[in-house]
């Protein structure tokens, strides 16, 4: 197949800043591209060969741009997953597979399925209701994590239930309990898998929380852990993208828990917050890596150059409007700093505006670096 | 100045494979660009906030843009000068500056402003017109390079003389004979330098050329020459991007004779050929650095991460119409290997269709790589 500088056309659901990135890599690669978004003012405005506004949860969208492209992926998981059935049906190519989407779209189905492949993660139990869980609570050891089976996004449709009234004003919905583990450190690992089967994993990353605010302030490549813990979370990451016989790539998210075992939390099909780093550390990015996956091209090398560290930019609390950058100009005036403007004008108290990533043959040198970008920088309105 | 995600627009003069590079680092700035270009086709046709089709020698079409936006720049030279210069009378924000185009578009005052700011070049003699230096041929020593002053591109209106016959059929055009200096090597060096002065340059790179063919094969960073070559070449580049009190970047193009002497040959004032390499090698890219020295922003960190080798992407000899790169994915498979298409859909002999970059950390293995990628790829058509 002939991708480059040709009549091919990859089509891409969604226009936000994962889009936005994937846009780059396809420019240097000079494919053309298709995309959808709701918003006239998504980040892929510009930058794709042609920009459709519209419902990425509407039947005939998908539908309508799947036919007008060879490839179809997404930015985003939330788009109607009947539309793409139909497409793969009628033999278009869909990748991540919209079995996957409606596997790890519903989190009791994603739990089950790590046990049905003999993948570790936390015991779980599911329940058809919150009612429902709260008639059987005495069976239940507290405390434990609530988890609504879908519509959770960003922490929403989660709690940790310490008292029974803590189940107190939860949604009405189907939902897990699952048992809560003390965990050293939050780690993900990206791997990359071409329709062909070969496959990569990128080095595995960590999560820094603030250790006050329960809040991730730095995802840093690679992980201070040791080599014995990382081979084995590369290992599991690898597992679960083979047992999903996933194209494209997954970032997996996991614990290492206090006596060093991996437990898979939970899957992003597609590229992944935890993996910008690669832009500018590793010799192939995650966006790069995610098309060469999807077309079946060769995988590039997922090792990294230099150490890197990211820090997001979120909207600042108590500020919403046209968005300022403030002390932007500071940042960049430090070697090995690179900020990522998503192209939002208006921020909202922690909306994702961009990111800012830190790299230096020194990790040492990269963490303190790291801090200061942070302690700097702060999205602001005017 | 708020340059992100703001009203800011930055205008650039021409669309091609600079621009569409330039592109890149401006979206991941959420900086705004006009663009003009005069094929509706150009590669930066994707990418700007707005694009024109225009030529770029026409006063009005330069005056047109210049007025949309809030600082101009160029990805070609050849461009209105005049538009410029009105544009620059009227307080509008010109970099390069008009009359460092019009000094180097003339390549008689370029030689000129060199030995009046004590820059080692090659000797010269400036005449009129072709039949007038042929009138005074017995003054000059043979051999010599002939060159016109104006109008040459790409080796054209370039010509080594031997005999007085080789002076046949040359244009009668304004010309400089320089005298034939025997070099062991094509050094350039690339200097960025803001509008409050910052000034930055990248490592010595090396043009490797090919032993028979007279053609340049690898540009290789850093070059690999004594540091205190090096170090002079640097030093040289820093003093000729001052002297012209240059805002943005400059690729100073050098010689390295037998004896260690450094001369400047001739300048391109934007982003080059010769630092392509920069966008998977260096710290900051040159166009990302580009960007930052003409809206002043601080200057990037300009080491490399790694070493770097880069091989143009050209036309086949033999093959004309719609491009197929073949053996692409061939090289694709080879660690560090990133191919560059600019988005011509259309190749012809010797055009420039893209690029490759190779980098490692060894760089004997990159040039053993660069040179199987050399091998690997050709760009013919369908």
């Amino acid at each position: 197949m002939n991708y480059f500088s040709s009549d091919f056309k990859l089509g891409i659901l969604g226009g936000g800043q994962l889009g936005k990135m994937m846009l780059t890599e396809t420019r240097k690669f000079d494919i053309q591209t298709y995309v959808v978004d709701p918003s006239a003012e998504a980040p892929c405005q510009f930058g794709a060969t042609k920009f459709f506004q519209g419902s990425l949860t509407d039947y005939q969208t998908v539908i309508d741009l799947g036919n007008q492209v060879d490839v179809l992926t997404i930015e985003i998981e939330n788009v109607n997953l009947d539309a793409l059935e139909t497409l793969e049906n009628q033999g278009k190519k869909v990748y991540p597979s919209p079995k996957t989407l409606r596997l790890i779209k519903n989190k009791g189905k994603q739990k089950q399925f790590y046990k049905d492949n003999n993948l570790p993660t936390a015991d779980f139990q599911l329940f058809e209701s919150t009612s429902n869980l709260k008639s059987q609570i005495s069976n239940l050891t507290m405390p434990f994590v609530w988890k609504a089976t879908e519509g959770g996004y960003d922490g929403n449709g989660v709690k940790v239930i310490r008292k029974i009234e803590d189940l107190n004003n939860l949604p009405e919905t189907e939902c897990i309990a699952e048992i809560m583990i003390p965990f050293k450190n939050e780690l993900a690992v990206i791997v990359a898998r071409s329709a062909s089967g070969e496959i990569k994993t990128y080095p595995v990353v960590e999560m820094e929380f603030h250790p006050e605010a329960n809040q991730v302030e730095y995802v840093i490549c690679p992980a201070r852990i040791d080599e014995a813990v990382s081979n084995k979370a590369r290992e599991i990451a690898l597992k679960v993208s083979e047992s999903f016989n996933h194209v494209g790539l997954l970032a997996v998210e996991m614990f290492q828990t206090e006596d060093d075992e991996i437990l898979v939390n939970e899957v992003a099909p597609r590229p992944h917050n935890s993996g910008h780093y690669s832009i500018e550390a590793s010799y192939t990015s995650q966006f790069e890596q995610h098309i060469r996956a999807i077309l079946d091209l060769p995988l590039g090398n997922t090792d990294s150059k230099v150490a890197g560290i990211m820090v997001n930019l979120v909207g600042e609390e108590g500020f919403s409007g046209q968005v300022v950058y403030e002390n932007i100009e500071k940042i960049m005036a430090i070697d090995g700093v690179t900020p990522h403007i998503y192209g939002k004008r208006e921020t909202r108290p922690f909306r994702k505006m961009g990111h800012v990533t830190i790299v230096n043959a020194d990790m040492t040198e990269a963490r303190k670096v790291a801090q200061e970008v942070k302690e700097t920088i702060r999205v602001i309105s005017k």
